[in-house]
C-alpha cells in the first residue's frame, strides 16, 4: 500500500502540473488575441494575433500587409478600442455574475484562509475554474487594470483540487488535499511568472501556514511540472515564458545605490497608498455599489480605455508595456523614441503620467467584480517611475559627465541603463504591495537571469521593507482577509496578555460516551451547526474522552444503515472494548491510538470497518472517534494557543481543567477576540515586524 | 524600548553579515595564494598569488615573467608539491588538535543540532572561530578532497555568536540568539557560493527547524550583507564572488533530457554510496585512528598529493577544476586542450579517473580531524563525471550527425555544450550527498545566471531525489547526527504506535511551591543536572504549578545575595500573591501570566525584578518559574510530542494527568526512544519521503 501511494503522490501532483501548464498556456493564447483584436485584425485568419499574423516579416510596426488597423481614422480606431472594452468588461462581469460570484477578485487572500483550515464551499469548484479561465482573458484583454497573475493562482489551485478530487485519498483527506493546493500555488505563480523557484518560494512565503520539506518538495516538482508543460507549449512563439523577461549585458555601479533607495522608498510608499485607498474603495463598494457589479466594472474599463489611448504606456498591454520599459536602448529596444536623448523630457512626463493615473486605477479597479490580480499593475507602475526615474538619472549624467559621482563611468556614454532602473522598480512596487521579499528578488531573477542585479534588487527590497514597516503596513492580501473577517491567523506573533479561558467558548454540545440512541443523535445534528462533538464520560466530573467530527458522525450514520439493520432506537455507542479495538486494528495499519482508527481514512476501508463492528444492537461510533484531541489548561495565555493553531493546524483546542473539560476554542473564537483587541494598538517600528 | 529593540535587531544583524563578509573574503585571499605557493612563487613580492603576479599579463600560462615555478625538472617539482601538502595538512591538523579540537569537520550536523536547542559549549566561540580561519584555507591549499563551504557556515555561525554575544538582548534569550544562528548560516552559505538567494534557501531547507517569515527576513537581511561586503572586497578582482562562476549563452535541447536524466541517476547512486561508505570509515577512523588525527590528516593529503600529481583535474585547486570544467569552448575555455575533439577520449579517461579517483578520497577524508567540507568536493566528482559525460555525447554526436535525435541540431556542431553537462552534473552530485532540492538549484542559477538551465537542473535534481529515496539515504548531515547520537529530531514524521507516558520519565525532581529554604535548593541543585525542575503544589495531589529553568534557578539565586541579606536558612517561596504580581508588572511590560516576568529577559530588568521583590524574610523565585509550561495527557500518541518539540521548540514537555504531574519528555528522552525502534523497519520509496 505504501509503494501504491507513493507512486499515486507522485502521479496526482504531477498531472496537477501539467493541467496547470496546459491551462495557463491556452490562457496566454487567448489573452495575447484578444489584446490585439482591439486595434486590429489579420487578414490571412481572424483568429491569428498580431505576432503570428506578422510572424514572417521582421522588424515591426508598419511592414506588415495581413495585419490592418480597425480605421485609419483616429477617431474611428479610438472608438473602436473603447468599445472593445466595453464589450469584453461587459461580457466577463456578466459571466462571474450570473454564474460563478468566487471567480471574481484575486482570490490569493480566500486561498490564504482555505490553506489556514477554512472551508469555503465550490471556491475551487468546476464553475470558478471554468468561468475565471474564460474571463480571464477579456478581462486582461478589455485594459483594466488588473492583472492575471494573482487569478492565475486561484485558477491553479482549483486545478489541483479538481483533479485531486478524483482520488479518494485526498478527497477525503483535507490535510492531504491542502498539501496539493499548497503544490498548485506554487505552480500558478511559476506559470504566470516563468518562474519555477519564484513558485516554490511563494508557496513558502505567502501560502503556506505550516512549512515542511515534503510540502516545499511536492510545490518543486509541481511547479516544475507546470512550467516544463508551458515551456513545451510554447505559447510566445519565443521561447521565453512570459513576455517581460529579458536579459540584462551591463552591470551596476556603487553610486547608482542612491537611486535604488529612492525606487525602494517609492515601493514602500506605493504599497502603502494602495493598501490603504483600495481597502476604502472596497468598503465604499460595499456599501453602495454592491448591486451594480456589471455596470461598475464596465465603466471602469470605459474610462480606462477613454483615457489610456492618450498615453503610449497605457495604451497597450501591461506586459508588453513592461517588456518594453524593462529593455536596454542597445538591440531593438528603442520603442516609440523612448531612449532619445531629444525627446527626454516629453518620454518623462508621459510616464510619469502613466504612473500616477495606473495608480488611480489600480486604487479604484482591484477588488472589482471580475477576476483582477494586483501583481503586474504594480509591476507595471513601479516600472514606469523607474524608468522616469533612469532616464533622469541618465540625464543628470549628460549633464555632469564629469561630477564626482560619475567618476567610475570613464566617459561611457552607457553608464546609466534605465531599463534596469525600470526593472528594480517593479520589484519595489511588487514588494510594497505584497510585502513579499525573497520571492520578489527570486521571480525577478528568473526573469532576467542578471545575475549582478540580485544585491541591487535585495537593497532595493530592503528600502521598501523598512518602508512599508514604518508606516505600519502589512500586505494586501492579509488585508483582505481582515476586511472580510475571513477566519485567519496572522503570522505575526501579538502579546494579549489574557489566559484562554478568557476567549473559550464554554457552552459546549457534548455528547456522553453511551446512553445515546440514533435519534438523540440525529436530533443533535439537527439542533446545531457546530462542526464537531467532544465526548465525555458519562460522569458528573464530565471526564473528556475524545472528539468527533460532524462530518464523520454523518458520514457513519449514513453509511451503517446500508449494512446493520438499525431503527431510529439503537442505541450508539462511543466507547470501546479491548476486543473492539483489536478488531479493527487488525484492518488498519496505522496507530489506533493516535486518533481513531478510522478517522479520515478512504472510503473502503472505513466501510470494511463498518462491517466489521456491525452488530444488531448498537451501533459503533468510536472508530471514528478522535480520542486525543489537543487539549491545553485554561490559563494557557493566548498566545500560546495561536501558536498551537498556526503551528499544529487542529480545527479545534480543547480546554481540559484537571481532567474535566470546561471549553473548546476555535480559530474563530480567536479571531473574534482578537478584531477587538488589536485595533487598541499598532505601532510602527515595533520589534516584532524587523 | 520597542524602537530601541527594532533598531539593535537591524545593527545586529548587519554587522553580523559584514564581519562575515569580511572574513570569508580574507579566507578566499589566503586559499588562492596558499594553493599557489605549492607550485611556485612570485618575484614581484612573496605574497602575491599568481593571478595578481601576473595581474598585467594578459592571456595565460607561460608569459608570466615574474611567476617562478619552483623547479623545472620534473621530480623536484612533484616533491616541492607533496611536501607542501604535508607541511599545510600538518599545520592543521596539529592546531586544531591541540587548540581547538571543535573545528574539526564541517560542522552542520552540530549547528543542526545547536539550532534544535541542543548545547554545545564552546562550539561557537572565540577559539573555534578563530582556528577554523586560520586552518581552512592551509587544508584546502593542502589538496586534501576537502571544501571550505561546510567549515564556512559553521565559521560564519561563530561569527554570528561572538557579534551577538556582545548584546544583553542575545546572550540571555536562545530563541533570539538561535535566530542569529540562522541567519548566520544563510550569509555563511550566501558568501560560500556568492549566492545570498542560495543561502537563505539552505538555511530554511536544511537549517532550521521552525521557520517563520521573521526569520527567514533576518537571513535574508544577514546574507545580503555579507554578499554586499564580499563583493565590495571583491576578493578575485574579477567581479565575481567566487572562483567557478560561468555563464552560458547557449540553449538545450528536449533530446538531451535523456542525458540528464542520466546525470541525476549518478548524482543519487553517488549520495548513497558516499553516506553509507564515509559512514563505515567514520566507524573505523573511530575505533582505531582515535588518537592519531595529526598523522591520519597528513597520511592522507600525502596520498592525495603523491596520486593527484599526476591528473590534470587533480593537480589543481578543486573550484579551478570546476571553474575549467563549466566552461563553455569557446572564448578560452579550451584549458588543456580539453575542447580539442582528437584528445576527446584520453579526456574521457582523464575524467573518469579523476572521479573515480576523487570520490575514493572524498570517503576517506570527509571526516578527519581538520577543517572539512563535503559540498565542494561533491560539485567537482560531479563536474568530472559531466564533463565526461558531455564529451561522450558530443562524440557520438560527431560520430552519428543525421540521425533523429539529432535532428533538431541542424547540423550545428555547437549543439553539444559539454560545459553544461558538468555543471549539471556538479548540482546532481550536491544534492545527492546533501539531500538538498530547492537550495541547490538556487544556488546553481545564481552562479551561472543561465535563465534557460533552470528546467534542466530540476529534472536532474527530480531523478536524483527519486534514486536516494528508492536506496532509501537520507543526507549525509542527519546521517553524521545519528551517527554521532545528538539529540536532534528528524524532520520526517514517524508513526509509533505509543502513547507518550510509555516514553516519558517518571522519577522527576519536583520542587514544592513553598517550604523549602536556600540551603534544600543549594542540596537538590547539587544532587542532579536536570536542566529544570517542575514547581508543584505541595498536596497530596501534586498539582503542577509551574516549570524552572536550572540556569534562572542559579542566577537569580546568585544574584539575590548582592541584594538581599540570605542565610542558608532563608526561606524560598515559588508562589506570588496579587499583590507581589502587580509591583512586578509594572516593571515590565510584556505578558506576566506567559510565563513567569523575568524569564529570559536582561540583565538590568532582572536585577530590578530582585530589588523589587526583595525582603529580609523570603526568597521571592516566581518571577522566574514559568507558569504555563506546555503539558500534554499520557495518552497522547508520540507522532504528536514530537510534532509538538519540533513546531514549538519547548525544551520539555510536562505529562499531566488530570491535573497531577505524572512526568516530563524532553528530545533526548525521544531520541532514545526512537533509536530503538526506528532500526526495525525503514521502507524504500515510502510515501512520507516523496
Amino acid at each position: 500500500r505504501v509503494l501504491v501511494n507513493g507512486g499515486q503522490s507522485w502521479f496526482v501532483v504531477s498531472l496537477v502540473g501539467m493541467c496547470i501548464g496546459v491551462n495557463a498556456a491556452l490562457i496566454s493564447i487567448v489573452t495575447a488575441w484578444l489584446s490585439d483584436l482591439k486595434m486590429g485584425y489579420c487578414s490571412d485568419g481572424w483568429w491569428l494575433n498580431r505576432q503570428f499574423c506578422c510572424w514572417e516579416i521582421e522588424g515591426g510596426d508598419e511592414s506588415c500587409d495581413s495585419w490592418h488597423s480597425w480605421s485609419t481614422a483616429f477617431p474611428v480606431r479610438w472608438t473602436i478600442y473603447v468599445l472593445f472594452a466595453v464589450t469584453f468588461s461587459f461580457t466577463a462581469a456578466h459571466l462571474v455574475r450570473s454564474t460563478a460570484k468566487y471567480a471574481a477578485g484575486s482570490g490569493i487572500s480566500e486561498i490564504k484562509c482555505i490553506l489556514g483550515g477554512f472551508v469555503m464551499k465550490g471556491y475551487l469548484g468546476f464553475g470558478t475554474f471554468f468561468i475565471k479561465s474564460i474571463t480571464l482573458p477579456l478581462v486582461i484583454a478589455s485594459g483594466l487594470s488588473v492583472g492575471k497573475e494573482g487569478p492565475s493562482v486561484h485558477v491553479a489551485c482549483c486545478v489541483g483540487n479538481l483533479v485531486a478530487s478524483l482520488f479518494n485519498r485526498y478527497s477525503r483527506s483535507q490535510g492531504k488535499m491542502r498539501e496539493i493546493l499548497t503544490a498548485s500555488s506554487a505552480a500558478g505563480v511559476a506559470v504566470a511568472f516563468g518562474s519555477p523557484i519564484g513558485g516554490v518560494m511563494f508557496s513558502i512565503e505567502e501560502m503556506s501556514s505550516i512549512f515542511s520539506i515534503k510540502t516545499m518538495w511536492r510545490s518543486f516538482f509541481c511547479a516544475l511540472m507546470a512550467t516544463v508543460t508551458l515551456s513545451a507549449m510554447n505559447p510566445y512563439r519565443s521561447g521565453k515564458l512570459v513576455l517581460f523577461q529579458v536579459t540584462y549585458d551591463r552591470d551596476w555601479h556603487f553610486f547608482e545605490i542612491i537611486f535604488f533607495v529612492i525606487l525602494g522608498i517609492f515601493g514602500g510608499l506605493y504599497g502603502a497608498f494602495v493598501v490603504k485607498f483600495n481597502l476604502q474603495v472596497a468598503a465604499f463598494r460595499r456599501k453602495h455599489l454592491g448591486s451594480f457589479p456589471v455596470a461598475e466594472a464596465v465603466i471602469l474599463a470605459m474610462i480606462t480605455a477613454i483615457i489610456g489611448w492618450f498615453n503610449r504606456f497605457m495604451r497597450i498591454d501591461m506586459t508588453e508595456s513592461m517588456s518594453i520599459l524593462f529593455r536596454e536602448c542597445q538591440g531593438g529596444g528603442d520603442y516609440d523614441n523612448i531612449c532619445q536623448t531629444a525627446l527626454q523630457w516629453p518620454m518623462v512626463n508621459s510616464l510619469l503620467f502613466a504612473t500616477v493615473l495606473r495608480i488611480g486605477f489600480v486604487v479604484v479597479s482591484y477588488g472589482c467584480k471580475v477576476p483582477a490580480g494586483i501583481f503586474v499593475p504594480s509591476m507595471a507602475i513601479g516600472a514606469t517611475f523607474g524608468r522616469m526615474l533612469g532616464i533622469m538619472v541618465k540625464a543628470l549624467y549628460r549633464a555632469y559627465p564629469k561630477s564626482s559621482m560619475f567618476a567610475v563611468c570613464q566617459l561611457d556614454l552607457q553608464c546609466i541603463t534605465p531599463g534596469t532602473y525600470a526593472f528594480l522598480g517593479a520589484a519595489a512596487a511588487l514588494s510594497g504591495v505584497m510585502r513579499l521579499t525573497v520571492t520578489v528578488v527570486v521571480i525577478m531573477f528568473e526573469l532576467t537571469g542578471a545575475l549582478t542585479y540580485i544585491l541591487p534588487t535585495m537593497i532595493v527590497l530592503l528600502v521598501t521593507k523598512a518602508v512599508g514597516d514604518f508606516l505600519g503596513t502589512t500586505g494586501i492580501a492579509d488585508e483582505m482577509i481582515r476586511f472580510n473577517g475571513y477566519p485567519f491567523l496572522e503570522r505575526d506573533d501579538h502579546a494579549y496578555n489574557v489566559p484562554v479561558s478568557k476567549v473559550m467558548k464554554k457552552h459546549l454540545h457534548r455528547l456522553p460516551a453511551s446512553g445515546l440512541c440514533i435519534r438523540d443523535i440525529e436530533e443533535r445534528l439537527a439542533a446545531t451547526d457546530v462542526k464537531g462533538f467532544p465526548i465525555i464520560h458519562d460522569d458528573s466530573k464530565s471526564t473528556l474522552l475524545g472528539y468527533i467530527e460532524r462530518s464523520e458522525l454523518r458520514y457513519v450514520l449514513d453509511k451503517a444503515r446500508d449494512v446493520q439493520a438499525l431503527s431510529q432506537d439503537t442505541p450508539c455507542t462511543f466507547k470501546s472494548s479491548a476486543e473492539d479495538r483489536s478488531q479493527v486494528s487488525s484492518l488498519v495499519d496505522f496507530p489506533v491510538i493516535a486518533t481513531g482508527p478510522a478517522v479520515g481514512i478512504d472510503e473502503d476501508l472505513s466501510m470494511e470497518i463498518i462491517e466489521t463492528t456491525a452488530s444488531a444492537e448498537t451501533l459503533q461510533l468510536w472508530p471514528w472517534v478522535n480520542k486525543t484531541p489537543l487539549t491545553v489548561s485554561p490559563s494557557l495565555p493566548l498566545e500560546i494557543v495561536m501558536q498551537l493553531f498556526k503551528r499544529m493546524g487542529p480545527r479545534v483546542i480543547l480546554i481540559e481543567d484537571r481532567g474535566s473539560l470546561v471549553g473548546l476554542v476555535t480559530v474563530k473564537n480567536l479571531l473574534e477576540f482578537t478584531l477587538t483587541a488589536q485595533d487598541k494598538e499598532r505601532s510602527p517600528w515595533s520589534e516584532r515586524e524587523f
